[in-house]
């Protein structure tokens, strides 16, 4: 979306593709295997919004700015910043009043999925948004399949203390096709997950 | 609050308050006006979080990243980025369930609270969250005079429609402190604004 700010501050035109596909890091929660599983969550988000059906937003990738040049008459200019791990997770807003908060990850893995995809931060702060009755929920997607599904944080946290006792480190797709909800992949919206969790809470 | 993360990425240290001073750009958006106002609102909302009263969250500041470097063996480098306008207000999350969404600014001014502290597109978003049934407020602070008001987005919303059809761009401080509750500033919470919540929704 290109837009003029009304404030007169510059216009900072998007990263390319290219430029983000050019430079990819080898960590791959930076790379851009999870670049068609956002963009189809943020298509998702916007046709919710100008429905008014729901409105989410991913939050911005935390950054930690270390140096900043400003330049008289032109925008601020980070020159040196690092990525920070989240500490919450990515997306949240809401729907109906309600407060919805999901995470997104994806594998391309087939008949499980690694719990190594998410950090102890996540974790924490899903069981916090549960235990202050929120909506609380992963999108998982396994690639090579292109199958989505929707798992009810609930259930994420008991495979994570499973690992914690000693048990595996991963969801079996059969635990996650029982205890999930697979999401058919639409045209608009791409992945209706508000459809799901209608039919998972009966608002 | 420093840590080490869990898996081995390198631990970036805070920017320090005296860099951050050193280094104040002139527009005022981003320069440490409003630190005290954020400390309080980041050290509310962790008290908040610890006692499992609320779970509140400040967003990331958006950063446009242009320019990345990857060295081997460390971590990637923001070598050019620039701050982006936000799209939402900065702080939102989720208490007995329902979504709790505010932005927070503060003014100089004695006697009116200036409407360009906000932008169009936080605005938006307020009118946006208010339909969808969530409880969206601001959080007004005069400076000069140490003094803190909750104000419902209805209200401010009302103001702005004010502005837009030709009349003042501020608000009177007397019509805050008849529309909006005032919040005393305390220790611990420093501002208990869901107590205010509390009184307002009789949750």
């Amino acid at each position: 979306m290109n837009f003029n700010y009304p404030n007169g501050k510059r216009y900072i035109p998007n990263v390319t593709e290219t430029q983000t596909k050019a430079k990819k890091p080898s960590n791959p929660s930076y790379s851009n295997r999870g670049m068609t599983l956002e963009d189809d969550l943020n298509e998702t988000n916007e046709y919710y919004r100008q429905r008014k059906i729901a409105v989410i937003h991913k939050k911005p990738t935390p950054v930690q700015i270390v140096k900043v040049d400003y330049p008289k008459r032109s925008a601020a200019v980070i020159k040196e910043a690092y990525f920070k791990q989240a500490s919450t997770t990515d997306y949240n807003g809401v729907y109906k009043g309600k407060y919805i908060d999901f995470e997104a990850k994806e594998t391309a893995n087939i008949t499980s999925f690694p719990l190594k995809n998410f950090h102890q931060h996540q974790i924490e702060h899903m069981k916090e948004v549960v235990s202050q009755g929120g909506i609380c929920f992963v999108i998982l997607r396994f690639s090579k399949q292109e199958q989505v599904y929707l798992l009810l944080a609930q259930h994420l946290l008991n495979f994570w203390d499973r690992m914690k006792n000693g048990g595996r480190n991963s969801i079996t797709k059969d635990e996650i096709e029982q205890l999930g909800t697979f999401i058919p992949l639409g045209f608009q919206p791409r992945i209706d997950y508000i459809k799901i969790i209608d039919t998972l809470f009966h608002f």
